[in-house]
């Protein structure tokens, strides 16, 4: 027997395998994760495995290594996130998510921080030898939201997308706040005097950590599309470029200090569009898959991780501070919501409603990036106390929120998530009126997301879309290419029969011809447009129709970290659009 | 900058990187592959970059780490090679590979040890300081054929498939032979006086190296089958099954010194046809493409690798014993694959053509195995020359026979594999063909191949698909499904019109009933054969026939590492039965 040498591959496989397996065990029982969250029944397989572990060695179980942490286990679940992230309410929202992930960040580390240095003045909890750097350092680890433990919990409520990419992009955006407060309150505890030109340094940080990692990611994914152009001969190696580029880009990021999760999702969301019109569709489906595979199980492990190194003599029990780093948790999360919301509802028609209000504040869970930036401090006495605190606030949030959102979510009865895709006609006029209000603001000489979005799809088409796609033409999926010959041959039979005459719909026309290439708008404006539609247009028209009746299938309304987006085979498609077109028949 | 930081993933991926760049690099002009095998160019890269290394630091670049390749190179590649593993030419050809594998290999590395022994005498040489012991011990790491090596030269040159098999064959099977034989060795050589129970133990060891590397596969296969079938409500994890238990069992077969190889293999093939009937078509379309992907990276890694280690200051050019282990090497195989051919020949009516054996004897090329064994040897004055004389075995080997085999099998006009899949019409004869002779073999009381295979069918599917497969029946993928359904209709279309009648072939009634099922034959000689086919049995034919007709086009005929078999989208085979119909209509 000879374990040494297999023991490192062995040993991570075997991990990898009991994760996949608890997870095979949960889904056997429909009824166990209808009820409670999968993170949370992870963390208890977690913590029966420590005391296994701290029952047989007599020491404690060794705790999850940072490095590991976020050097192999983070970067999957980033990327998978930023990569099926749905970019509209997204970018619609950004104003919203930023002020939260910026401004909020801030004042939930600088409320916790002060307000627990008040509470280290008390002389009967015996505290005294606390600091206040001591006190902020600890507020900026465990102020941010963490992006795996809310996509675990909210994947499965199934809220509204625009409450849930306020707090899932809250939880992604606040990490270039984190990095920077985090790492100036370590640099300041270890300063002997701090100068106020090192504050001021930190703010500028904030803006080279935040762009950085954007600038980043988005040369990094640019890259990334550009390479897939030349693969034609090599399609298996396609899907290697998505993974092997994102990661160089979180690693570039991490290396020069700059975020490295706002770099990766820059990278992803940069380069999905290119890279998917590039590679082959089954290419695309193994990206898809693997990404989410990969993910799922990262996310697994670090739950199984968070309970095996909870278990052990690494803590400081002292109760008053960690009772009340819970309550500081809640009501400066919860303060800090009220306040930004009451701004950004000022200033927007679609305000935020209360019982949004209190779902987000609510939703604020911390996870596996706090507990692994407490366990990066540098040694102190009462490092073990920030240890224990950190560890009871990821247990109570996870369990307590996490197990009682989901009631609560049904008792307020918040706006759901809509089960349907949008109709092909919602689809048309949200295009339209996209066109429309991006027209209305230049006119009206007003610069706003519209006109940007408008003048980015331009810079899009123009340049590099012709650098970075292989065929210039947006490539169609087979599918909807068999649509369009199955199309072409029911026209050319009522055709033949006599049938194809002017009936079709003239109000589609307006549509088609906003829609046909986004930086037509000028030129259709330009464009008398005709009374009759001539048949170029009408063929323009009708390829449009056919590729969006077919493509809306294909997007998948909102996300969800353990299935793919548009489940259903293309075969499957096929039988339906036959059935279709048999009854038409 | 912290580059310490992220060094060792930021290092891997950048090689990784540089392998897919060089991969891209030399498709893009199409002649050079066409020209110079892959393996070659790739070893040149690696050349290069290795000179680069040495001249920018000075000292010897670092050599492929033989711990790295063994558990993490390796096992993609071989677990890509027995999953694709044409099964039916492999056990058809089983004697003859394990002939080639085993007596081959001892023949070749006693042959090459006495005989370079005997050139160790010549005083000029200077080589009288190695001992007999120390010549078998390189004997036992250069007599191995490389699968590697031979993969990626014989996937360029599509010689028929029994030779290919032949060839590949042995190179995976010859694992157990080397890794008794080369720890055999050297423990001889650390012992101080060897007594004839250790030569006895040694033999022993060879049966349970090879079978127990099959043993220790065939459990790993099955459980990992076994789980497959609880995934239902989580598909995106099935293709980590595949992955983990696969690497799992080359894992443990290494730890208790088994075959990882041989181990591997045999979990791959075990597990193949029940995982996936029990996955989903996605997670088999991920597994396939990432099993590609994996095993094409790895294999380049290890070429550029083998470039790279070769530069330096490892080697003793002792020119007389390198270029008799090179003349060696090619005359002790020549004369192996001649005496062992004469007898294999004798024994069959197929026999193997003398321009098949000049392209096995040739085809034995060296790799990367070799020379991680040769950096494993315990440190001893002449490890030096070994691993010099190993070196230009290798690139001998790769360089002038990869490059001149593909002119040479032109030039002999050696039969080619056949471009087309096998029609449906063979097939069945095939199939049918199969059922008669296991019937006369159980007649006649010969246990030949047919009659155990019939045994193992039964086997199969009275237990091992019960427990194995989620559905007891054979699940039909949606394409089949869908042709079914219209076939259906078709008919209903026909029976409306009353046209359908007894002019459904009737000589394809005995093709059916025997394909029916394969434990049917027994069934079916009892069963009386009724004149007139009933509706029972009308159906039955016609839902094989249509089952038959879109399988064979999903079956690739060969193994190519580059490709995936059946390449055609299921869109695509829709929109072909489409147009069929659209004509029958």
């Amino acid at each position: 027997l000879d374990y040494q040498h297999v023991q490192v591959p062995f040993e991570i496989t075997l991990w990898i395998m009991l994760a996949s397996l608890a997870k095979i065990g949960f889904h056997l029982y429909n009824k166990l994760p209808s009820v409670v969250p999968e993170s949370c029944l992870l963390i208890f397989v977690g913590l029966i495995m420590g005391g296994i572990i701290y029952g047989l060695n007599d020491r404690s179980p060794p705790v999850m290594d940072s490095d590991i942490f976020f050097l192999y286990l983070l970067p999957p679940i980033v990327l998978d996130a930023g990569y099926f992230m749905p970019s509209r309410p997204f970018f619609e929202n950004i104003g919203t998510i930023l002020l939260y992930a910026v401004v909020g960040t801030i004042w939930n580390v600088f409320g916790i921080g002060f307000s627990l240095y008040g509470i280290c003045q008390v002389k009967s909890f015996r505290l005294q030898d606390v600091s206040l750097l001591h006190n902020l350092l600890f507020g900026s680890l465990i102020a941010a939201v963490d992006p795996v433990a809310v996509l675990a919990v909210f994947e499965e409520i199934h809220v509204n997308e625009k409450l849930h990419i306020l707090v899932f992009g809250e939880s992604l955006l606040n990490d270039a706040v984190t990095v920077v407060l985090y790492k100036l309150f370590r640099s300041f505890c270890e300063m002997p005097t701090i100068k106020s030109v090192d504050v001021f340094a930190g703010i500028g940080k904030f803006f080279v950590v935040g762009l950085g990692g954007v600038l980043v990611g988005l040369s990094f994914g640019f890259t990334a599309a550009f390479t897939t152009r030349f693969t034609k001969d090599i399609r298996v190696i396609e899907p290697l470029f998505v993974f092997l580029y994102s990661y160089l880009s979180y690693l570039t990021a991490e290396m020069f200090h700059l975020s490295g999760i706002v770099a990766i999702i820059s990278c992803a969301m940069g380069m999905k569009r290119y890279v998917e019109a590039n590679i082959s569709l089954k290419s695309h489906t193994t990206v898809k898959y693997f990404m989410k595979m990969w993910s799922s199980v990262s996310d697994t492990l670090i739950f199984i991780f968070l309970g095996v190194s909870t278990i052990g003599e690494n803590h400081e029990w002292n109760w008053p501070y960690i009772c009340f780093t819970v309550i500081f948790c809640l009501v400066w999360r919860a303060l800090g919501v009220l306040v930004l919301t009451f701004f950004v509802n000022r200033f927007h028609v679609n305000t935020i409603t209360s019982k949004d209000q209190f779902i987000i504040a609510y939703g604020g869970l911390r996870g596996a990036i706090c507990f692994s930036l407490v366990f990066l401090l540098p040694d102190f006495h009462r490092k073990k106390l920030f240890i224990a605190a950190t560890t009871v606030v990821i247990l109570f949030t996870v369990f307590v929120q996490g197990m009682t959102i989901r009631p609560l979510v049904d008792l307020l009865a918040v706006k759901r998530k809509r089960e349907s895709a949008p109709t092909v006609g919602e689809q048309i006029h949200i295009r339209f009126l996209d066109h429309l209000l991006a027209g209305i603001e230049d006119i009206s000489g007003h610069w706003g997301q519209y006109y940007w979005k408008d003048k980015l799809e331009y810079f899009n088409s123009k340049y590099l879309q012709k650098i970075l796609l292989r065929e210039y033409d947006q490539p169609k999926s087979s599918i909807v290419l068999l649509y369009e010959k199955l199309e072409r041959k029911h026209a050319m039979e009522l055709a033949q029969a006599g049938q194809l005459g002017h009936g079709l719909a003239h109000p589609s026309f307006l549509c088609s011809a906003f829609l046909c290439s986004s930086n037509d708008r000028t030129v259709i404006t330009d464009q008398k447009l005709e009374d009759t539609p001539n048949p170029d247009v009408l063929d323009n028209m009708q390829e449009i129709l056919a590729r969006n009746l077919y493509r809306i299938r294909r997007t998948g309304p909102a996300y969800n970290r353990h299935t793919l987006p548009g489940d259903s085979e293309p075969a499957e498609r096929a039988k339906e659009i036959l059935i279709l077109r048999h009854k038409s028949l």
